[in-house]
C-alpha cells in the first residue's frame, strides 16, 4: 500500500483545511470555523483575547518538535495568558503561515496538538478559526478568547500585605532547553532529531523536563480558581518569575518579596521560562486554592521591584527575544 | 541632527512595543494593551472573531509596500471579514513577526497604518493587544474582534428568491496588482520601487487602483447596516467574485444567478481579489441600504454554484493562495 503524503503546495487551500478539520474537535461556539468569521458566545457580557506566535528558530525547532508537539505548545501558551485573567478558554483561533513544501501529515499533526492540548488543558475550547498562509517561514499565530464569570484579574492589583503564590512550575521548560542545546545538537551547534534511544538514556526528570519544553502544561483551570478565591493580580510566568515578577511589581507600584527557602536558589528557576505557571497575589485572608503555593509577600515599593528575602536579585532575570535572540547562533 | 533609526534587532522588546503603543489609538477596551490579555465588552452577550495573514512574498512587497500601507491593510482585510458577519469591529490584536534587522521606523509605521484603517474604517475600533516576534519572514497576523447588535449573518442563508447586492469595488485592487506586475518590476520580474515620477504619469483610474490594492478600502460600515436591513447571507469578497460566490451558494444550497448587465463581462471584476467588497442576498421585500447595488437573484440550486444570465461562468473564478502562488516566480 502507498501511502500519500503530498506538500501542501500540491494542495488546494480547501483540501488543506479539510484535513485540519477533521482532525480538531467539534466546533463548540456559536459559529465555528467555515464562514469569514467565529462566533462566540459571552454570557457575562465581556471576554478576553490574547495572540502569541512561535516562529521557526527562536521559538521551535523541526528537529526536536514534530507537528504534534509545536500544535500543543501552540495552544499552551496562550491557554496560559487566557488563565492568567481569571479566564476560561473557549475558542481559539489559528494562522498557520507553512512553507509550500511542508508535507500534509505534518499540518495534521499541528491539529493534533492543538485539540490534544485543548482537551489535557482547557476542557470545551476548540479550535473556531484560522487562516491558511504560504510563508519561507513557518510560523503558527494563535489568538485564544476567554469567558469571565468574575472581574479580570490583572496585573496591577497586587498591594502591600498580600500573599504572592504560584502554581506550577518554574524552571523545568528551562532545564528542558538546556537539554536540548547540551544533548542534542551536533558539533556545530545544529540541532539533531532527538531519538528513542536518545530518550530512554535521560533520567526521568530530565524527561519531564524534555517533555514540559516541548509540551508545556500550565495550570489553567487554576487562573479562574484563582479569581473565584479573589486574587488581587496574577499573571502568567513566560519569561521567568523575576523579570515578569518585576513587571508585576511596577504593574502594581509594590515590591514582590520571594521567600528564599520557597524559590530556592537554582538560577533555571527563577530566571528560566516557558513553564507558564501561573504568578498570583492574594489578600492575606485567602484561602489559596489547591494548586498554588505560598512563596513570598507583597511590600511596600522599595528600591528594587522584586526582592528574595529582602534583597534584590542580582541574577540573570528573564528572556527578551530581542535582546537574546541571536539568528547567527540559532 | 542625526535622526537615529535602530533596528528592532538593536531595541529591547519594550522599547519596539513602546514605539508601537505611542502610535496607536488610546484603548477602547475594558483593559487594553500590557496585560496577559485584553478585556473587550460584548453586550449583547457574544462576538465575532476572526484572523487574516500578511506574508512578505505572497501577500505583499516592501518594494510595493511601505510601513503605513502594510499596517493599513493588514487592519482593513480583518475589519472586513468582521463586517461581512454583520458585526461592528471593535479591538484588533497584532502578532508581528520581524527580521531583526527590520528598521523602527518600519515599524511604527505599521502602527500609523494599523490606526488609520481604523479610524476611516471603523471608528471605535483600535489595537488593543499583540505579540511582537523575531522571524526571518516578516509575517503580520491580525486578529479582528467585534459585536453584534443582532444575529450574525452567515454565508449559508441565501435563499431561492432572495435579490443578490454588493457594496463596494470588484476588480479595482486586482487592477492595481496587474499595474504593478507590468509597471513596478524589471526585466527580471522583480518588483522595484514606486517613484512619484512613475505614481504622477498614471491615469487616475489607475493611481486609484494601485491605491486601493495597497491600501483596500472596504466598506465596513455598511456590514451592520445589511444586518438590520435583513440580509439573509453575507460575506466578504476577498479571493473572486465567482469564487467567492460559489462558496455562498454551497453553503446556502443555491445558485447565485448574476446580471450581466449589472456585473459586466471583465475578467478583473469577476475573478480579481482584494477589494473586500461584501456580497450579501437580501429577501425581497427588503430595502437596500444606501451603498449596495443589486446585481442578481437567488436560485434554486442547478448545475454551477454561480450563473451570469443563467450561463455558467466559464473563466478563472478566482485566486487560490495555494494553487496560485509560486514562490519561484513571486
Amino acid at each position: 500500500m502507498t501511502v500519500s503524503d503530498p506538500t501542501v503546495g500540491e494542495l488546494s487551500e480547501g483540501e488543506i483545511l479539510a484535513r485540519i478539520l477533521a482532525r480538531l474537535s467539534p466546533s463548540r461556539a456559536l459559529l465555528g470555523p467555515g464562514d469569514d468569521a467565529a462566533v462566540i458566545a459571552a454570557p457575562s457580557g465581556r471576554f478576553v483575547a490574547t495572540v502569541d506566535t512561535l516562529v521557526h528558530g527562536p521559538d521551535f525547532r523541526l528537529a526536536w518538535s514534530n507537528g504534534f508537539d509545536l500544535g500543543w505548545k501552540a495552544a499552551a501558551v496562550n491557554l496560559a495568558d487566557v488563565a492568567a485573567m481569571g479566564a476560561r478558554p473557549t475558542a481559539l483561533l489559528v494562522a498557520l503561515a507553512m512553507p509550500d513544501a511542508t508535507r500534509a501529515s505534518f499540518v495534521e499533526h499541528i491539529a493534533d496538538g492543538l485539540r490534544a492540548a485543548c482537551e489535557a488543558l482547557a476542557p470545551g475550547c476548540a479550535v473556531e478559526g484560522g487562516d491558511l498562509t504560504v510563508s519561507d517561514t513557518l510560523v503558527v499565530a494563535v489568538t485564544a478568547l476567554g469567558v469571565l464569570d468574575a472581574a479580570a484579574v490583572t496585573r496591577s492589583g497586587a498591594r502591600p500585605g498580600d500573599i504572592i503564590a504560584i502554581a506550577g512550575d518554574t524552571g523545568v521548560a528551562a532545564r528542558g532547553l538546556d537539554l536540548l542545546f547540551s544533548h542534542f545538537t551536533d558539533a556545530s551547534g545544529t540541532p539533531i532529531a532527538i531519538s528513542p534511544a536518545a530518550l530512554r538514556s535521560l533520567s526521568d526528570e530530565d524527561g519531564t523536563a524534555l517533555s514540559r519544553q516541548l509540551r508545556p502544561f500550565p495550570p489553567v483551570a487554576l487562573g479562574p480558581a484563582a479569581a473565584s478565591a479573589g486574587a488581587s493580580a496574577m499573571m502568567d510566568v513566560s519569561d521567568g518569575l523575576v523579570l515578569d515578577a518585576s513587571r508585576m511589581a511596577v504593574a502594581s507600584t509594590v515590591t514582590l518579596d520571594f521567600d528564599r527557602q520557597c524559590v530556592g536558589d537554582d538560577p533555571l528557576s527563577l530566571s528560566g521560562g516557558e513553564d507558564h505557571a501561573l504568578l498570583a497575589t492574594f489578600p492575606p485572608s485567602a484561602v489559596l486554592p489547591e494548586g498554588f503555593r505560598a512563596v513570598g509577600a507583597v511590600r511596600d515599593v522599595g528600591a528594587a521591584p522584586v526582592t528574595i528575602d529582602g534583597e534584590p536579585y542580582d541574577g540573570e532575570s528573564g528572556w527578551d527575544p530581542y535582546r537574546d535572540w541571536d539568528s547567527a547562533r540559532g
